[in-house]
């Protein structure tokens, strides 16, 4: 018997990509396929530190039920954290709590869809967002990424055009495009938002994972310069990537109407984000380790990005074309086909397990016309020595 | 300026209940208005155990990315707990675990109800599961409940003239009604969700809550007394009201096609629920503590209960009806007008603030058509001297 399911799973697929994670447990596989942090990375003994605080301080607090908001010393403490980032207006009533950014996203798309609403979101973008967005019933528009994020002459003519209800943009070290969205672009960001009065969505999970210079302010933060702009943007940040995805902290920006209707449908979607967790990530921020954490964190990924982008172009030459990302987890390259070589990632990805390496092919990032000669690489949790192992490997694969 | 936001932001209000919430803050206040439990009976220390033995022996585990389904070490502790009570049939992999029964509500809204789908609830009903499903579009129609729990000859007509995509049930000490089905009711209702292949949710979060003889068992586990049943059945559980809500572990038992659709709805709603909270619930429930919290809970809310029946019985004599519940966290009463005595329960709440004490208006629980006569008490917060004086002003407020 099959149950008579709601017609919105009808607008989503099982991920292709799941399929290619079911490979991975192959032995000696060297992956490139994840799009998470380097547990190896977490500051386990200031969690463990922070959790017993939380424990011995607030225990009442830390294990009952809580405001769907969120924790007021978390609230307050992230709103430090972003004050800190140049974003000088977030105060804590400014921002609620969400169970990972990835809840931020399924608000946002409760709060703002329905069935039919265009959106525009960049190709390519984080699939989660597109299958979250699509069970809201969204009919996608995709705006093109160069190495210098959306462009927004092309993001201008398809909103004047299509009138979408949200933009969603990941303009810091883009998973997959690893792409840094540049100050003037940004700015522009901000004027159309303005202009034709549409909700941005400023994705920012990466933005503090950077490798050398500091990436320019976040939109959010950068709405100061564009009076009358800050209204129309929400921003979703995360402690996944800096600290630890197992928490699930995450926490949505935006104008107060927007909050509070977000407000309530999480009070519908899991009553409030785990105190436990919000407790102990308060007094992990509280504690002052942060700044020390992102800084081992940024050291060790600009390593590793910097092996993965010399072994590219020693193993790979003119097969492949890419940026050298300034920050994030993530290579975005294109198969060139140059000298025969393999030009469909699909293809590349299946001969690369069998030489024992792991990607993952891009077209299903690209919410439309995906562009097949695209892959993402993942340089996070793979230490300098295997990936030059296994940036060979792929050299081996592609040369058919 | 306006945001366009979602249609279905329409179907839903913003609920009347936060109103008097806000008077709560008023000094001397006795508050028979809450619906958790008393954070006074958290075991702390087996928690604060739990979540350093976590840390310790599976750091990677406990703060990294994990399986949207669930924690494996959590999915067979909960496998187990559920075979404790009863439903012997329960497997790992025959649950997956939620933030919080709330998301698996949300879960089976988004898997399962289209916009105008009918859905049969209880009146009254669990507040935020009305909220919930109303925002993915339900047409809910109401089956009414006395002392035994839903009417199981009424929910039948219901059933065949609306043909619902499920019905919610909350068998065993409900909120708000703290009613208990009877076995044989239990068996009835198994009967209709096989004969009209109609999908039912049992949401169990206070079954373990009992005061003297064990519940029948939940209308899960009794579904091997009627052979093709099982696949009809939905069973939200949560260890929110036995060890800790800020947890937010919940989970969802169902057949495997369900399970699958809403693991997927669950990904693009929160990846995954914490791995921090999860690997904390799992080494709880191994380590044994547990038989001893819920024993202690039962004892401490049975007292509780019992010093609130016999105040309401003395102070408020005839002004009042209800049946003592046999577990659960509430009292669920109505007023009778015996003796020109207040009838309207909105208008006690008022009066009864202005005396210090406050409970909930049953009105907001019914999805349709509203007794205004009726009240929820909850006593799980409030010591034993406390309640006796606080009935005592209910009793002083009642009179005019």
């Amino acid at each position: 018997m099959t149950l008579p399911f709601a017609t919105r799973l009808n607008n989503v697929e099982t991920s292709a990509i799941r399929e290619l994670f079911k490979l991975l447990g192959k032995p000696g596989i060297i992956s490139f396929a994840g799009g998470f942090p380097d547990s190896a990375m977490f500051d386990v003994p200031g969690i463990k530190e922070s959790a017993a605080k939380a424990l011995a301080e607030e225990p009442g607090a830390a294990l009952q039920y809580g405001a769907t908001e969120g924790y007021e010393p978390l609230r307050t403490q992230l709103a430090h954290f972003m004050q800190a980032k140049g974003a000088q207006d977030v105060e804590p009533q400014g921002l609620i709590v969400t169970t990972g950014s990835q809840q931020a996203l399924d608000l946002l798309g409760k709060t703002m869809i329905s069935p039919g609403d265009k959106v525009i979101v960049e190709a390519p973008t984080f699939l989660a967002t597109i299958q979250c967005f699509r069970l809201y019933g969204a009919d996608l528009v995709t705006a093109p990424v160069d190495a210098h994020g959306v462009q927004t002459d092309k993001l201008e003519k398809l909103i004047a055009e299509h009138k979408p209800k949200l933009v969603y943009l990941i303009p810091t070290f883009g998973n997959p495009s690893g792409a840094m969205l540049s100050r003037e672009r940004r700015l522009k960001v901000l004027e159309l938002a303005k202009k034709y009065k549409t909700l941005v969505v400023e994705d920012d999970p990466y933005g503090d994972l950077y490798f050398g210079e500091a990436p320019p302010p976040s939109i959010l933060a950068l709405s100061r310069e564009v009076p009358g702009s800050r209204e129309w943007i929400a921003h979703c940040g995360s402690l996944s990537k800096v600290l630890s995805p197992g928490l699930r902290v995450g926490w949505l920006v935006a104008q107060p109407e927007l909050l509070a209707k977000a407000t309530m449908c999480k009070q519908f979607s899991d009553a409030h984000t785990s105190t436990f967790a919000q407790a102990t990530a308060a007094q992990y921020l509280k504690s002052g380790r942060m700044p020390d954490t992102l800084h081992r964190v940024r050291q060790v990924y600009a390593e590793r990005a910097k092996a993965m982008g010399d072994a590219l172009q020693k193993d790979l030459g003119d097969a492949i074309e890419f940026t050298r990302p300034n920050g994030g987890l993530f290579f975005w390259a294109r198969l060139t086909g140059n000298g025969g070589k393999l030009k469909d990632s699909g293809e590349l990805a299946k001969r690369a397990i069998e030489k024992g390496v792991a990607f993952v092919p891009g077209a299903p990032f690209f919410a439309t016309n995906p562009d097949l000669s695209t892959l993402r690489l993942s340089f996070a949790t793979v230490g300098v020595d295997k990936i030059v192992e296994g940036v060979g490997r792929l050299g081996a694969a592609v040369s058919r």
